[in-house]
């Protein structure tokens, strides 16, 4: 069972492309809460709320941290995506902390953010654009087939 | 000895107003190189060009890595500073690395960017905005000593 | 299956709540043995009686700790719940080893403890209150869902 | 040269006593910052103000937090007193942090925290009343010469 | 489930009494080879026969640290038995080696080896002299139950 | 389970002859793909062609890499077979890798290789000619049992 | 200072070109013992005569293992070349060895080996034909400095 | 400088004729106390006297596991004599730990323990007889040289 952790952009629908392209295969994904608002909110609803918004954010965050840091450090391969817009430094933060624990990292990513995503790429063992290369990348992995050539 | 490595932004001076405002106190700063044409061309300078800009991106970035990782396993503490302009994934990806090893990590980082910064802050050990909070945050460390209140 | 630890406080019901709250949830929880007096005794019960009490408690003390130790070493994440009376030294160091092994660490204590407990709590990714939160906690983490809000 | 992290009370003058009666030894001494006022109130001193007692102790627990991680991670020896008085949760802290590291572990408390301690105890190389008890230790462990019996 | 190796003296049964003794709890036991002549020649009856006797017996002591390794670092528990006879230096290699792995270490030995063994019992959390009392001990770390005191 | 990664030479069927061997052992064999081609291919295939044969070779290589650092990682005992023909340094290079991680390594080769393997033969626990005799250590590892002398 | 190990090929003058080079940099470099024949003795020659050359070599491996563990394993920079002739199965095996480890591993080869070494080539931060660009990446991990263009 | 650690026998002057043979090469050793008297008492000097005999060796081999263990973890070459005489459990328990941690590890002992410590062996990376060997591998370890084969 290959265990994988889907970190990054969680406003396209590039993880049920992921999953649902790999099914049949020995895979286990994980992934952190992608309902926006309630990954923003979880630590004041649970916690108690904050009037100020730093603390408010912080709590979120590192409750949001414990599914995080679990799901990168049970993976045998994390993919990060980084999508079209926003800052994403919460992904180039996962993909770090996956490359500092050795973990194999594939990035995804457009030819846009080449140059801006080199030192990230640079840590990883696979760069591709689309969801759909992630699942050849894992099928290979774990059958040793490549997609056909036609 | 206090080692600091200086992480992130290269377009201001923080560095240095870091560097000087510490002079005096115990600790040994490590920097990735700052020179940003050296930084980019560096892999094709000294191993050969590239014609596809990935892979002379890919080229840099990987003997960079040689500098930052070294400059972040031997560090005590990491300071990572994310400017106004860029992307800045690098600097991201820094704080993650170092995270997941367990350093101790300072981010410094003005006001507007506390909500897309605030999993890199809720791993840090402590948040600022100046370089001088910097500094007196590696003179309390080192002595004990706080700012005058004056 | 999440595997969560519940170190501290044995004088109230506290773990029963939490455990109880959890149904349905993938969890696994471990706990230290709960009975006061056996837990004090079990060294010289099974070992053979000491006549200098700082042995007998020495003997019993080791003992728990190969529970303690795995329980810990094994979990995903480490709650720790202090009460309203007594040191509960025990509790404030399982927190200590749990943080140094990087786990996820949920403190529990009321309000008149904040200012004493600010060490412990400055290495935890949540601070609660009651028990009902730390279940609230656990949900989040394994299915992304908050409590209503009415 | 023996590393030693001196943790834990800071109303009397026990680690004066240690490292006064360690001078000759090759021993390097390393210590929170013992000014009590500085110590609570440094996070708000240098990263600014906070109106919630929480934010204010928090941040000041994670500043002290850099000192003392790295006081115990560089130390081969690390030494807790417990003394009379307040909860010391932060001591009990130190001791499980420094345990699960694997630092050898000194203990120093009065024989009326005997049962209380008796898990931190078991976590000890050795355990200890009097300051002058754990110079001689240091220096058995130094030079393998023991205090004169007479 | 709790993992327990069993290292150490071969020429009793102390092991079948425990694993006797531990039916009904969630134990799961691995333990060396302990037909002594299999033990003895098994690198030469599978890779060659070796004129001198030094490298006999070298080849068979590293095939048999393919299980003693993997059976220590799987363990959660390891037990190690010195009987009356022989240098047993490979029991003591043993406790050693799980030592160093931060293992919960138990020793089992008569009293007549206490003052020999006083470097490996300071590194145990119990120190046993019958299989049962090893029996005994497991059912308390799993259950909480104490032998009853009559 | 016994957990055995089966690295090198893919140009025999020496890897059947062991699993076959196996059969009915609790032993879980994993291996890098073995199709030549398709390891050679595997990255351009998926992630785009190269007209540059190294980049072309560095991409598979990569891909690749996936499946060997898994299968190493979470191997119990790693098994290398040098073959009589080619460099074969990723065989070489994954027993270095296993060896650096405490790996138990078996290593499988002919006579005429001793010398220049001999670095490699040092780090392992045993060193075998045929299939059949590491199929007999497994056997021996897993159940005490030789073979016959006969 | 930057320390660098020196591993691989020992007939020609690699080693001193780099060392060469390299002066009046931050380095320190380390390397095996070099001369052929007291490398390939060195065991018998302390620990006594074997009449199998397959224990002959055993002994002088290991005990060239323990210079060769060393400088790895203490090395921010390992820089593995390969030459023309010979098997070279211990230079990818520290290259593996290296990797395992997370060293920065730099791989110096001619273009006739690239096919061969795609793996090693993979896991390296840097891939040179020669030792004077190995010196030219150290001058630029150390200084920033790029080579003149001209 | 090549930091090693004098473990084993404590009646004969082997730790001399090793540290006077070594004068000149760049070695730094640290041993144990061999006072076996101060070794044995140390706990109850320091700490105060214990009626029963288990407790005084278990205070006393306790405060000597400070001074082993550092040496140990510290040590880049660990050398572990067996004399002829007593159990010395204590020397094959440091060379289990030492084998744990990776270190090099060096066997000294006479040929007629060679059965019996062929576990211990089996880990080492060199086994000699005399202090002399000893020497002389150390001597090659640190310079390439090798003695005078007249």
């Amino acid at each position: 069972m290959l265990k994988v952790y889907l970190s990054g952009e969680i406003h396209t629908d590039w993880r049920e492309r992921i999953i649902d392209g790999a099914q049949g295969l020995e895979v286990e994904f994980d992934a952190p809460v992608t309902d926006h608002a309630a990954s923003d909110d979880c630590g004041v609803a649970i916690l108690g709320s904050e009037p100020d918004k730093f603390w408010h954010d912080h709590k979120g965050a590192k409750l949001n941290a414990i599914c995080t840091r679990r799901g990168i450090e049970e993976a045998d391969v994390v993919i990060v995506r980084f999508g079209e817009k926003y800052k994403q430094w919460n992904a180039a933060f996962d993909a770090g902390y996956a490359a500092a624990l050795g973990k194999s990292l594939i990035v995804l990513h457009g030819a846009e953010h080449q140059h801006a995503l080199k030192e990230v790429d640079a840590a990883a063992l696979a760069v591709a654009e689309t969801p759909e290369q992630a699942v050849a990348l894992l099928r290979y992995v774990l059958t040793g087939d490549l997609p056909d050539a036609g």
